[in-house]
């Protein structure tokens, strides 16, 4: 899943605007907006490209639904999927139904609704609490309140959450966003049903230490591949009658899933898939190692800038061995999760953006009482990292120049 | 906007098995599914193709938004929006915020959304009544109460409504769907909010008689220019507060829409737009001129076999003025809304999926009580459309086949 709050291109060149009075440059890093992986993408050529001719994809149905339970999906698309889960080896599909969704927010609602909604129409029952281990993805609270539904509503920190004897419903994000550990659920009550959001667990970014297998699982091509604006994610559901539910819901709320962008994802994960098989055929090489080269090079850049000013510090990952790559590794995930140890600095949001000029998401929006903390984006493009770079590294606690 | 209760090519399959023991095939015209453009698609080449490389459409965000409020809205997709309407003279687009959707029907809930949200958190207060004159759409009940919001509720018949004082919503489906008469709002309440749902306001369906410059108004492409699969629809808004509101409801429903349907559906409607200003330097022909042509020998014969029978009526359509067309004419519906006159049949949907195995929609699902009407896409492809003429045709008030 990604980022809410988007600023939109307006305010980004509104910020740009501000350039005139100011001597830096607004830099939006708040999102997860993945488009580092374009360079890959340009080089891959016609693998991953798609004509759609206007007589194509007319119809609300598939061209071919392959008999599942999910009746806007098409076969090429799910089939593509499993291959791919198959050749990175970090989720079983075997068994499993697919469920194709507009990103995975939209699979988030539909586990949300299929956990939640009975036949009976119960006007006083209580909505069922969804709970997420703080710090949480920013976008769950809102997501999950945004209608005010009386099947469910945010309940906060799962840590705090006590009422475990009650049905509820934990989010586990995995790796996190936004600090990037593995995570497990955490209330283990006797009602608890789970719902794993696993849009970051892919080489590029974590070791896969073995293949998820969990009741529901969400996935997206957005963090994956890198296509964000094609609006695409896939849930692995293993109860059919969730599955059912789950495909109810998105019928009802945008009558499937756009077939073009099914087709599309459906190419590009192929192009994936294959550049892991025969990487001397591709001209773009492996997607993975491409992605995990620039994860590994940002960290170590971030990192040194963080121990030679002493100002920040960044989360420590363990070492494990990563059946993908075949080698023991730590984890170099798409955000930093900083901390900022000034003592005279209470608000490190307020430091990043009015100092400089960055803007990041403080950790207030991730549930955490502590302003010390943000999140900041390590999924943009090169040159935007490499100014968040230079001006990480104009701080320190003996500069003058803070403000905050 | 579009059908729910769909029936999944899973079933259609099963349908067909059936043939082994059944003398008919199960003809599956309960979706309104708008194939029946695809000979105009196949003949427009190139004109309506696209090609998207794999490095395109990354971001969340647009490629260019052109200052829109709405800040997933590619500005290419809401200039071919303009021009279109500007070509067909069916909606003002000149000082109104476009907000696209994934499909008119998120769109519908973002308007819902946008129309009860407020800042407070006061879980006490009533969720507001939607209301619309029946026979009403099909789907708007089960699409209003999927998440039991507190926000807004389904209140069933806009002529049934009495809290005339209390803040309300109407959806003015115009023309129609189901039975494709042009509409006004009925209940006319001091604290009525409206909503126009104008997907079938297009020149092969119905007269154009004027410009509709509506507060909210919704369009699909699935019913404009027959690109269900696409999902891509869009409001035109005059409210700037409003039209913020929708798009953070599809914000945080999905964030955003498919970048990629998005191109399509431009590249789309300017192969519409342009076929109508230059239709002899166009190998397709003038779209609308190409689906009235359908929907008018559609209608004739559908007329001629009720006619003969004796058994089936359908409605009367004034005669009006169509500036897009420049002539006298009436309208030709995408769906036939069907009466059955038998004395001895009760349900009308039953004898028409029992004995001719025909897939209809009944009336109870828009919220008649009378039995004897059924809706019936006339939208599909010739051949299913034959097949309900013959079979319309071997029933007869004599008939001894009928076991309704």
């Amino acid at each position: 899943m990604c980022p809410a709050n988007m600023v939109s291109t307006d305010e980004k060149k509104q910020d740009s605007s501000i350039k005139k009075q100011q001597p830096l440059q607004i830099i939006n890093l708040d999102q997860g907006d993945p488009t580092m992986f374009v360079e890959y993408w340009k080089k891959s050529g016609e693998k991953s490209s798609i004509m759609i001719p206007g007589w194509h994809n007319l119809s609300y149905f598939p061209n071919n639904n392959g008999g599942n339970v999910c009746w806007f999906l098409e076969k090429e698309f799910s089939d593509e999927v499993k291959k791919l889960h198959e050749s990175v080896g970090n989720a079983i599909t075997k068994d499993r139904y697919i469920v194709v969704g507009t990103g995975s927010t939209q699979l988030y609602q539909a586990a949300l609704f299929a956990l939640t909604s009975t036949d009976d129409d119960d006007s006083s029952s209580k909505p069922m609490d969804v709970v997420s281990a703080v710090p949480y993805y920013s976008s769950y609270p809102a997501v999950t309140d945004l209608l005010k539904s009386r099947l469910y509503k945010w309940g906060g920190d799962a840590y705090e959450f006590d009422d475990k004897n009650e049905p509820y419903i934990e989010v586990v994000c995995s790796p996190n966003n936004p600090d990037g550990h593995t995570m497990e659920p955490v209330v283990n009550g006797k009602g608890g049903k789970l719902i794993y959001d696993l849009a970051y667990y892919w080489p590029q970014y974590t070791p896969i230490t073995k293949p998820a297998e969990h009741d529901i699982m969400l996935f997206t091509v957005s963090k994956s591949t890198g296509h964000a604006g094609t609006r695409v994610g896939w849930a692995i559901v293993k109860d059919e009658k969730i599955a059912r539910k789950m495909t109810k819901f998105i019928e009802l709320s945008t009558i499937g899933v756009s077939k073009d962008s099914q087709y599309r994802a459906a190419t590009i994960m192929r192009a994936v898939t294959e550049s892991g098989q025969s990487i001397s055929l591709q001209l773009a090489g492996n997607f993975f190692e491409f992605g995990k080269t620039i994860m590994v090079d940002r960290w170590e850049r971030l990192r040194k800038v963080a121990a030679e000013n002493g100002v920040f510090s960044l989360p420590k990952y363990p070492k494990q061995y990563c059946n993908y790559f075949g080698e023991i590794r730590e984890a170099h995930p798409g955000f930093a999760w900083l901390k900022c140890n000034l003592e005279n600095v209470e608000d490190c949001e307020s430091l990043i953006k009015g100092n400089l000029k960055i803007l990041v998401r403080g950790g207030k929006n991730f549930g955490m009482d502590n302003k010390k903390y943000v999140r900041i984006s390590l999924l943009d493009q090169e040159d935007k990292f490499q100014i968040l770079l230079d001006r990480l590294a104009t701080v320190s606690s003996a500069s003058t120049k803070i403000k905050a």
